[in-house]
């Protein structure tokens, strides 16, 4: 696995984090135990007692503590044993990893890195249920395969055209045009206007729009999109620059997604989405949460297929297309940073390492190298 | 695995490749998706697309090309891709693999080495159900133990008194007598007259039959059996020679065998059977379908059994016995094929080298060396 | 996997064992066969054919030998070949390895080292279902966990705080008190009294009693229990000595169970368990065994979560407590005659070899070194 560890991972929603019920998780092949102590507050620990590596999930929470329910060692939030049944003496070395939390956007967030690094201030700016301008269901869905992979598919949205032609109806044209590709300084952001589209949500009509979605695609594996329709002649107005969305007209909404790496070929796809307040309800969030539901499953039987052939021969290449730019970026950007974090664990920084693709990208052109 | 490669392998039953359906199969662990084209012809590619290795099993059948379904790339029956949404140009390197395909005795056959030695003429005269001689049930099963020790099992009828008392009812006597064993070109023959032996389908009848079974197991793995029984007196008076098929009396029965290896440790087992039509009808192979089904399961669970074990202790020295001979001549034939093989592969050929098995066959006699 | 092979190890309930029906059985990561014979003995092969490795368990029980059912080789008890069906003469070293069997207790019990050592005196004093003192209900569980992981557990009684509180409910002080722990030439001796406890049996009652728990752990992995209430004070009296069961008020019970190590990662768990015939009946034994079916499965649950832990990273230092003096002392004596072993077998003695463990006891202090 190559991710960045000095990231928000997404552990949770924070909705399913019930108080004083401890739960595992798997972050970059860790295993990390979560509670929700007696104050609300969210922890996180190595999921390993240092006796004899009972998983502490398997616990009791005691107030603030957590008690490893194997032979009752009992541990502080910041994984420090503070009791061991039959013993006077606490060693000082009886301690376990504590990684620094943020609850944010109706997310658990875990820092897998440096926790003096650990900078709450770079969780992405995804939208929670809190904020009362989106109408949003959510929910995950389990993966046998590498983060990575379902990373680069939703950094290439052709696949649209073809993986979700029953469920998202995208249209053989969709895949045959470029989106608009933006380098940013953890991730990517992807935009395109689609001109004169008929109304998905009313097929008869002879209305027509201009649709625009945009996304950032942000480290470690975290997607924010809004999308709406325009009247018809926006995208042109605006030289297709990107609109205001207060001036959509219809469809407006928004989907946070996040997608964590438990181990090599495990991950856990969270997804929250739904209307804009002012275009639609509570009805319309029920009927594109089945839409996504349908969806997603369908990226999931393409991605698990894909990741059993690649178990199979990792030392086969992959051969890019034009599309996958934004997927060399981001897979790039995290190459980089990879490259600087090993550096700096090696107390050294590498120089001069070349990307690990063949592919490279001159303007819009594409070349196999 | 060692397996010949240039060989037909049975990869399907013709009747079940539905027309623009495509089908993945494994052979020789490489990955293959076979499909009915819009006119009727079946191909065979290497299933992983060349672009992110999705299988192109879980793609769409458009007139005689294949399209792959996650991003829309379009193979050519030959490999070649013909179309990438989004990209004007596709690179000549854009191809996976073809193989060689026919269809023929009701079977689908893949040639799996050099496709410039393909030659159908190999194909082994296996008996399909467009042979209106024979009346013929089929079927197929999936081992997870390699195809070896299917063909070991296949090789060595002795197996009958033990394996399939309940089934074949072949009795204590069939397992005490040797058969005689013919090498040919690309297998062994092997075959067995029983004396005096009483109406297995009337056990109360007083008639007695000299009964004649005889097989050609051909690689890679195809067993073509003919039996039937015959006047008592018969195998005397032929001097235990090979009878003429069409004096049989009664019994007369074909049966089209082929193992196929999927994985290292996996294999898919088909077969056909049924008696001449002037020997039984529709309900006398149905019957005969039900032995099958409770024969063929009796050795899967002895082999499957048997692999579980020499899995966990490969380098344990099997014993040959008395009834391995046609085990052993296939096997050595395999392996010298193999050699010739690596030798055409490495540009040169190995000489000299020995057999892998330490028994050795000095007329009818077995040696343990 | 490291266990002492010069052991008697328990195979099977003798009960379990039918006459004339082979029992498939792993032992120390071998096959082992098991048949009681036409004349009720019962005996035990390596459960691998000689000829083609087909299990010997799949076969047929013929008087006091065993047929292979793949191709019909008939074993002696012996493990020595008696007749290969098509061939005169059965060369000498056909044969497969025979175990040592003893059945006592109501246990069948292998010896898994050099045959020339087995000595029926070194079977642990168990108790069988034949002694009319107690009335014992028994059972077994399969562990996806290796055994040694089991022994540790039972060597550490501490855990009933925690594991059982809802089962067995030993409070809380139990764990804060360590137990007498005395070694033992093939074991480990474990003792504790309990002052002024109520009757577990009837918590309204005033009543109060010492209660009184013994338990030898003995090679390889087997644990024989008494437990008793005497009167208020008697511990005092004993000056903490060890009682005399005769003299117990009630409450009286034995339970023996038996860890056998099946492959590296799984065991399988034999326990019988009930009252004297004077402090209980078949209604309380009863009563008990779903008392002991609730606490074996907290047990599993546990022990298989630490055992997936641990296989992630077999490398990370345990850090013993207070509780493990018992569990450390057996793993000493363990790795001493492992050591040994080897020794014999290599023709040399291995001295000086430092414990694996970094933990010594000084009398009563646990010292982290």
């Amino acid at each position: 696995m190559t991710y960045v560890r000095n990231c928000w991972y997404v552990a949770a929603w924070d909705s399913d984090l019930a108080q004083l019920q401890p739960v595992p998780m798997r972050i970059l092949d860790e295993r990390v135990v979560l509670w929700r102590d007696a104050d609300g507050q969210v922890h996180a620990l190595e999921d390993r007692c240092v006796h004899r590596h009972a998983p502490l999930s398997l616990g009791r929470c005691e107030g603030i503590n957590l008690r490893c329910m194997y032979h009752g060692l009992l541990f502080s939030p910041e994984g420090q044993v503070l009791e061991i049944p039959g013993q006077d003496k606490v060693p000082p070395q009886a301690r376990v990893r504590a990684y620094p939390v943020v609850v944010r956007h109706s997310w658990v967030w875990v820092w897998m890195g440096d926790p003096a690094l650990a900078d709450a201030s770079l969780v992405p700016p995804a939208v929670g249920f809190d904020d009362d301008r989106f109408i949003l269901g959510h929910g995950h869905l389990d993966y046998a395969a590498e983060a990575r992979l379902i990373c680069d598919n939703l950094l290439d949205f052709s696949h649209l055209t073809f993986v979700h032609a029953a469920s998202f109806q995208a249209g053989p044209s969709f895949a045959e045009r470029l989106p608009d590709i933006t380098p940013l300084e953890r991730g990517v952001r992807v935009s395109r206007w689609s001109q004169n589209a008929p109304d998905i949500r009313d097929p008869n009509s002879a209305d027509r729009f201009d649709n625009y979605m945009t996304y950032d695609f942000l480290l470690p594996g975290v997607l924010l999109m809004e999308a709406a329709s325009f009247a018809s002649g926006t995208a042109e107005a605006l030289d297709f620059g990107p609109p205001d969305f207060d001036t959509a007209v219809t469809g407006r909404n928004f989907t946070s997604q996040a997608v964590t790496p438990m181990s090599g070929d495990t991950a856990r796809y969270f997804f929250s989405w739904g209307p804009h307040c002012g275009h639609g309800d509570a009805a319309m969030r029920d009927g594109m949460m089945k839409i996504a539901a349908m969806a997603f499953g369908e990226d999931k039987v393409m991605i698990e297929a894909q990741s059993r052939v690649i178990a199979e021969s990792p030392e086969r290449p992959i051969m890019p297309t034009a599309h996958d730019r934004a997927v060399t970026l981001f897979n790039r950007l995290v190459a980089s940073l990879c490259r600087a974090e090993r550096g700096q664990r090696h107390g050294s920084s590498l120089q001069g390492a070349a990307p690990s693709s063949a592919v490279q990208f001159e303007g819009d052109k594409i070349a196999f190298r």
